[in-house]
């Protein structure tokens, strides 16, 4: 096998991100050596700033630049609500849609007794803090609707009842695009339960 | 929208590179973000180097290090026999099968009218001064089985026909796994035409 080096090895780094298999990092770095040099160049830099910049934020543990993230510091933000997610990306996903005003919680994980993680390996006793120094008038649990994402919020809510205003859930039904045909049965559960009155416009 | 601006920028540069959307960007830059600092930087080291040190071959116009690529400059290769390609990722292709062991020649594309290129634009003129130079007893067409691909494959079999040895094409049929329901006429078409005496061991 006669293979450049420096090709070999960025296919090899290239692979090792989750859900890049072989092909996938040979389509990616041959795309690298077809682009501009200033092209590849900037994506390295943004590679390497983006771990020199990024830290948590020392209030809700999501992605900062600053001690205070940007929703943080952002005095405009809803006061009273909080919305708890389990990983720091989950924030960037909901601030890139714009459909919320308040505040975020990372809690950093999700409870999975199996892989030995429970509240304390998460920023569970940080929320609790949190919402005793600060009032909460709604404290939204926006954990995944997956097992471990339902014991989590389960559990917050547990913990927390009494010390906030109210505690709500993120809807669960049919996505939009979805087809009823290939819908699973639990989703198909949640749909009929929580269906709405039809507002004709 | 408050995301931090370096998070957003790799986004928006990984999103840049072929078949990676939004949401693969995303994911992508989030896995960088949990990986240790030094896998980041080897990556962005890896994109750099790549960029620095891969040039194309004086001979073969593969991806080398040097003037001559590692495949050119090996001297245990079979040296009558030459591949003929359209991308120097292919040479990467068929060097990581360990399939072959002759010498290549990349046409750094394929003609294509729609798109102004002709055999003028590619490393034809090349090939053709390299095989009156060295002798070739077998040229091998491994353009792609595609439209542009055959084409290119039949202007060069008109091109070097006497010049060299023998010309033969790559064989097209069934790939292995495929599904006989799901196979296109041209395919199938190709698989009886080309079917072979069946040898039981």
């Amino acid at each position: 096998m006669n293979i450049p080096a420096s090709l070999e090895r960025l296919v090899a780094e290239l692979a090792r991100l989750p859900g890049v298999g072989q092909k996938t990092a040979q389509r990616l770095a041959f795309a690298i050596l077809r682009n501009e040099p200033a092209r590849a160049h900037a994506l390295a830099r943004a590679i390497e700033e983006v771990k020199e910049r990024i830290r948590f934020c020392e209030r809700c543990f999501g992605y900062a630049e600053d001690t205070l993230c940007a929703v943080c510091g952002d005095g405009r933000r809803e006061a009273g609500t909080l919305c708890v997610v389990e990983q720091p990306g989950d924030v960037y996903v909901i601030e890139r849609s714009g459909v919320y005003r308040g505040g975020y919680h990372v809690l950093q994980g999700v409870i999975s007794p199996l892989d030995g993680i429970g509240p304390d390996q998460l920023k569970v006793r940080e929320l609790v803090a949190r919402v005793e120094r600060t009032p909460v008038e709604e404290l939204i649990l926006a954990t995944n609707p997956s097992m471990p994402g339902e014991a989590t919020a389960l559990h917050l809510s547990r913990l927390l009842t009494g010390k906030v205003g109210r505690i709500t859930r993120l809807a669960r039904g049919m996505p939009v695009g979805a087809n009823l045909e290939y819908t699973d049965d639990v989703t198909l559960n949640q749909a009929f339960s929580g269906r709405q009155a039809f507002v004709t416009p």
